[in-house]
């Protein structure tokens, strides 16, 4: 397969390259690196992006930006990264990435345990990953010539414990070998509109 | 109490009236009707709304846009009619009615059976549905002086089979007065970061 991955150069993309570049081409994208830049900024540079790569059997997101902040002092900024920085940003990337996917193809794109599990200034967090769920277990139902669509949520990596384990007491860290091994269950498994957890 | 209802002229917004005004003082919000005029475009219309009502008990929302399309026909106005139009305007009138709510008050949302139960052109509805209860979620944690907050999902609602059964095939259709159960359980009852399915 000829697998897109937005985000490779991620703690997360990385370990997902490591894992599907035994058994497959991978095309590198990300907003500062890689064999392709991409970002979240736009249409433009999603189009741009998917267009220089061309014919894909699968494309991955691990990208994604988030604002963390108490409820109260929330401002508008803060939800515009995560509206557009997660949510739109794969949203946008799974539409716009349809027409160059083969028949069979697979999208998969990253939420996070935060949907399910709430933690102290993490609302938006929770708001982008549900929304990012709920996309994908509709978009499911309506994509054409058999191309399925899933996400993958993972628990804090044990590569961010350092920086983030204050904020999720008592979260089990998870290896991103792991998280990496549920991408490959969307992508070279038959199932559509799931949510894989790694916790 | 004092309840604000955000979405008063509504179908819901009706029952929800009808059904708490029995025993409660209510306050008609609503972008075009109602004893004050609040919309969802922006901050500055919810600040100058909430202004006006001053001191709550609770505050509810049964507003909402959203746009249905098909998947891959979906434009960036469409996401923007259901990200502004019920997403944001749902969390920021949350965010921004708490310094405006008593002690141990509450504040109820809408989403909808989208969010479980995705039909062909609702990818938006059931992107925004889960994200609406994500937030209640994540925010039920953070929220101070004893305040809570809960989100109703109703089905499809009898007054609107006539114009959209077509699109919700087998749905069994719920009474207003049964949704508006729901808030009554929300208002009165003492849970939080709930939601309250009407199906």
């Amino acid at each position: 397969m000829k697998i897109l991955v937005v985000g490779a150069a991620g703690k997360i993309g990385r370990a997902v390259v490591a894992e599907l570049g035994q058994r497959h081409e991978i095309v590198r994208a990300g907003r500062s690196a890689g064999d392709v830049r991409l970002d979240f900024s736009g249409r433009a540079s999603l189009a741009a992006g998917l267009e220089r790569v061309g014919r894909i059997d699968a494309v991955v997101s691990t990208a994604g930006d988030l604002a963390f902040a108490p409820l109260q002092a929330l401002t508008e900024a803060d939800f515009e990264v995560g509206l557009r920085g997660k949510l739109m940003g794969q949203v946008q990337l799974a539409v716009q990435a349809i027409p160059y996917l083969a028949d069979g193809g697979s999208i998969t794109l990253t939420s996070g345990v935060l949907t399910d599990e709430p933690i102290a200034q993490g609302s938006i967090a929770t708001m982008v990953n549900a929304g990012i769920e709920g996309f994908v277990r509709a978009a499911a139902i309506e994509l054409p010539r058999g191309i399925r669509i899933n996400a993958v949520s993972p628990g804090l990596i044990e590569e961010s414990v350092d920086e983030a384990a204050g904020f999720f007491p008592g979260f089990e860290p998870v290896s991103s070998r792991r998280v990496a091994l549920a991408f490959s269950r969307s992508i070279e498994g038959h199932r559509t509109g799931q949510v894989y957890k790694v916790v």
